[in-house]
């Protein structure tokens, strides 16, 4: 019988991924939708002991102060996306989950993110440890609160710029130290990830932030048991990238040169328009093409923040390879997605599955995810169907 | 030592695809070009005994009396491809294999191919007995001429129309007598088939026309020890709907429709501007997607002649589709590719792979070549990655 | 002061058009919504005496019982188009013009418009001249009721398949006979346009079907002093066509092909689904491009209804045009644009220049809507940029 | 009868767009392709007495030492155009003017161009007076040797950074002391369009460098009768964009954003991958929608140097617009066009009618050709169709 009580705890909680994520498993519980883009309710899951939604409990951090509905009803009146009665048939859910939102921090975050905070508990600590001490409260508080058997952490916040790792950041020895000092040694994305790991819970970073992408951070995930998924959701133009790509590569076609360029308008938007966040995400973008095809093709990622396309993520990609005799072809594709929308399954799936991992007693990273991020923590692999693969290869084991 | 001498025989031999294929030959037999885009020349043919360029001699049945230099100026002046230094270079082959073309047949072909017939002699015989004869008589004689080790026929014909098979076509007992029939029981495609198979030679189908695809022709393909490949090139749109229909499944989004048009202007597109052969078309492009997503989105697949574009194939495709709370999504992607160009190296390989089949004493339908089809002979599946994989379990059983 | 009291009547009143326009009526008059797509709000109405939405009735004929809120909540709920709370505000309007709706007629409508009829009085007639008397009776009902200082009747119904004029229908004295025949010797929409010719109200045929596009009808109407508007509302992509088009001339490209690929999904759609009625359509938008070129380019327009689509009518263009030194370039478009909400203000910016005219005292075919219409009455341009001079020259005289 | 000789002599002489109108030129005068594409080629100039091809000698500076064969080889082996019979026929003119291509200046033209320049005497000269000096001694041994009627000066040169300007620029009394000074107090495109004005010489600017567009330029050209045409020629996805824009506004929908995103891989785009050349560009092409609507929707350009693309200039814009009832919808367009097949005969229109105002005593900017720029001198309209007008009026004023 599943009659464990699962908490989700959303970093970033109020944005449109977790917002999305949080009406999903209201609607789900109450029977308001089906399960479509769901990965894990495809039948290669069927008999795998996954949490059903209505053991979900929602909390989280954020760092602007504002509700479950109103990010629900900004996303609809701009977006256009949900329907008025299943947002209010899910209310009281989701106003009950409000409660359960507490400050976060930005120490770390970078400047644009800063500016976006709203509520001033997110600045009072001043070093890392202060602020993983506070994190761990609030995860604890939320645990003892709510009764629960399990908890996992997903990070789903702003981007933040990119991080230059050092050797101090290469052991927990060298590491624990840089917590104590005052200067901001390591991202916001990280003290939350430290903070989970340090507790034994699952970690999964959705976002292009550092999280818990270096090796102390790992080797903590070791000592404590503790699961790890990451880094960077693969939800819409390098899904289809890491799709298309192989293909080339199977046909022997040469591709020249693969431009995308997209434009969107949600805050997460508004935060990449920051030449340092958008260089962290452009980052994982772009090394994805040389990777499956074995060469270096020109290649070019622009990401612009258009605000009338609100959550509307729409990519041109254009992409031209030589064939047979030298002859140039073209193929070009138009992708119109909504971020939230495609984003909120995903993390329920990682969210099921690193809390059977954690049941499982696995430990450290989970390499059988490398096919929901774009960039694989410990894989070096992008194909998108050989990363499936690797999915179905894990549960097919579980299954027997 | 690959002192092998290879005949491969087009049926169609004067048609962009085949005289592409041909030209490609030359130019790899002198290193005026690479082979990008020949599957066979894949990391994951290393070590695989294939025939090599400078091995083959070109010869073929076609309708039309043309030479191979003029269809190749007529494909650069009008569609844009091929070097000029190139063309002239590789002319003195194609010149010595022009003389090894001779009239095929249009017994059963359809209305619309015969009135492309230029060549008084592909009307000369009346029943399909007479046709085989004639047909396995131009065979024998390159063969001989040549001094072949091996021959492989490559159907790259004009689509004919659909054919309704009914019980007679179901076994070499019951199917035989028709072939002394002064009606058309059976498209000309099947007759190149039948005079290819009954002497133990590869045959393999690139086109929706019939050819060996019907009981009673791979019965006698067992009988005689000959092996089959086919049938439609998987050349280009099709190929991306194979690659990215799966992507869909595996996401679990639920396509809600699939709108697939194209246009294209070469000798092709004017035969399938005949309603009864472009059905044949649409009929294997179309039931692709259902079969691998499992349901039955509403799929409109258009082909229109629009002479302008010559060889450029252009297709369009819109993919409608149902993701997270029932919101709809929408990809779109743009092909641009030279028709010719794309199915002359997968020819190539064709050939190759029949050849080396028949060599290693296989027999009847070489089911790891689906990969390569539309439509492929004797596999239901139609995941590209998944036909790929059946490609490489084969070539790896051999390389070891 | 106007203080005039306006009566609107649309044939089709509950189709998406007609409920659009009526939900715009409704929201302009209660300052929910601004005037963007308005083309008679645009500076160039400045100081002309238009009737404002606040002086407007709605009512009409239909063949389908429905209401107006439930085709707007379908719209809302399957085409995402409308605000909530819009609907809601605006509800008591519509409900009471819901009372003003009357059943059509389905004489001559043709075999796929009938089979959508369900309300049984719509096929009470056998005549054409007793459908017409009915259609009045209805027309000045209206007026009585309303007490209606004038009344515009505007179609949007369902296209009708081509109807062949004979020289029957050349002349009032050839063409009065045939309304007393009980076989369907004219087209529903005409029996609409004659109704309200008769009785020298204005007409305007926002669809491709007959109406009053024939000698008898327009001779009908300058004996009653009637104003004409029509045919077929360029709403997107054939205004598209009707912008890009004369640039190609003006640039001396010489167009090679033009190809139009429609994929939509609404009630108008379905219709479209048979092939006699989409060959209506077709008509109108492929006469286009060789009237603003001077010469006759390949083109083709597919129109296919895709359900998914809802009112999203979506467009694929492709154009191939040959420039210097006979270079082959393409120019393609993707118009993704909602076909009520294109409509709807159009409707009301014919119904208010058609009401200024009959105020002016003007008489039969209103020649300065072209730039409105795909097949503009009387008006053999279709550039729309000339056209559109055509509105200004008549709107500067009127307003100096 | 028109025995004119007139010179045509091109700063960039040797670029893709001069090697492409010298050979247009040349191709013309032998009957070799029709006048596709040339704007003084259509009805509209019947009777205006125009240069004709074979009058035409052309001359030019450059800063790389090369040939018009290897530029048109170039074109043609990277970019497929240019036929190859074509371009050897006309090989004989194409060497005579060679002959006629002298080294240009580097004063002032920014690092990028600097660096591409590969003639040592380019960088000969350290004052603009001394610059200007070499420059007119060259379009003077051009007029006496080849015994030109007339002489225009077009730039096709490279784009320079943008230029800032000061009140010294502001009047010939206050910029003839700069030319003396050693720094580069002025761009080079304007050392050439100064030599050229000195001299009462016609001055076309087809690019966005400065070239004569200062007031001291114009006081000069005033005070020598000198014609001056420009800036920054309208070939494909700007003339587009005043193409469309005006069909917005005149439909009264509200433009939200409008993103166009450019790839190219020519010289020009080498030269454009310097973000200060390209800034001047992108101002340029950025500035058009607002000027046309009349508000400022958020716009965003990019240009990136894709180098497989060579010639093809390949633009996808995207334009979000608001309807009716506060619904958005979506245009977008893929212009793939070769930009000196493009530009070449717009450069042949524009010399002609530089030619003819010179010879009807015109003086000062050419305001009736602001349809070719995008950037049109002494013009505020960008809406083509209006911009087209004043052509026609001017043209139709001389015809008569």
């Amino acid at each position: 019988m599943k009659n464990r009580r699962i908490g989700i705890w959303f970093i970033g909680a109020w944005g449109g991924v977790a917002s999305t994520a949080a009406l999903g498993l209201a609607a789900l519980k109450r029977g308001l939708t089906d399960n479509t883009s769901l990965v894990t309710a495809t039948p290669l899951f069927d008999g795998v002991d996954l949490d059903e939604p209505e053991q979900f409990v929602v909390g989280g951090h954020d760092i602007r102060r504002t509700s479950y509905h109103q990010t629900i009803r900004d996303l609809h009146q701009r977006s256009g996306v949900f329907d008025t009665a299943l947002i209010e048939a899910c209310k009281p859910d989701l106003e009950l989950w409000d409660k359960n939102i507490r400050p976060g921090t930005v120490l770390g975050a970078g400047a644009t993110i800063k500016k976006l905070a709203d509520w001033p508990e997110v600045a009072r600590t001043d070093t890392p440890c202060a602020a993983i001490e506070r994190i761990q409260a609030d995860y604890q508080e939320f645990q003892q609160n709510q009764k629960l058997d399990q908890l996992v952490v997903i990070h789903v916040g702003s981007t933040e710029p990119p991080f230059a790792l050092d050797k101090r950041h290469a052991s927990l020895a060298t590491f624990r130290p840089l917590l104590e000092s005052k200067q901001a040694e390591i991202p916001a994305s990280s003290l939350y990830a430290w903070a989970a790991l340090d507790l034994g819970l699952p970690f999964v970073n959705f976002t292009p932030s550092l999280g818990a992408s270096f090796p102390a951070a790992l080797e903590l995930a070791e000592e404590r048991g503790a699961v790890v998924g990451g880094q960077d959701g693969k939800t819409g133009e390098t899904l289809l990238k890491s799709v298309l790509a192989p293909m080339f590569a199977k046909r022997n076609w040469h591709i020249l040169s693969w431009v995308g360029h997209n434009i969107f308008g949600n805050r997460d938007g508004l935060v990449l328009d920051d030449p340092a966040n958008k260089e962290s995400k452009i980052r994982t973008k772009d090394q994805l093409i040389p990777n499956i095809v074995g060469y270096k093709p020109q290649t070019h990622v622009s990401i612009e923040y258009i605000e009338s396309l609100d959550d509307w993520k729409t990519a041109w990609d254009h992409i031209h390879f030589r064939g047979f005799l030298g002859t140039k072809m073209i193929l070009q594709f138009i992708w119109q997605g909504c971020d939230s929308i495609l984003a909120a399954p995903l993390v329920l799936d990682l969210a099921r599955m690193a809390l059977l991992a954690q049941r499982r007693g696995e430990c450290g990273v989970l390499k059988h995810l490398a096919c929901f991020f774009k960039n694989p923590m410990g894989v070096g692999e992008h194909d998108f169907v050989k990363q499936y693969a690797m999915l179905e290869d894990y549960i097919r084991a579980i299954a027997q």
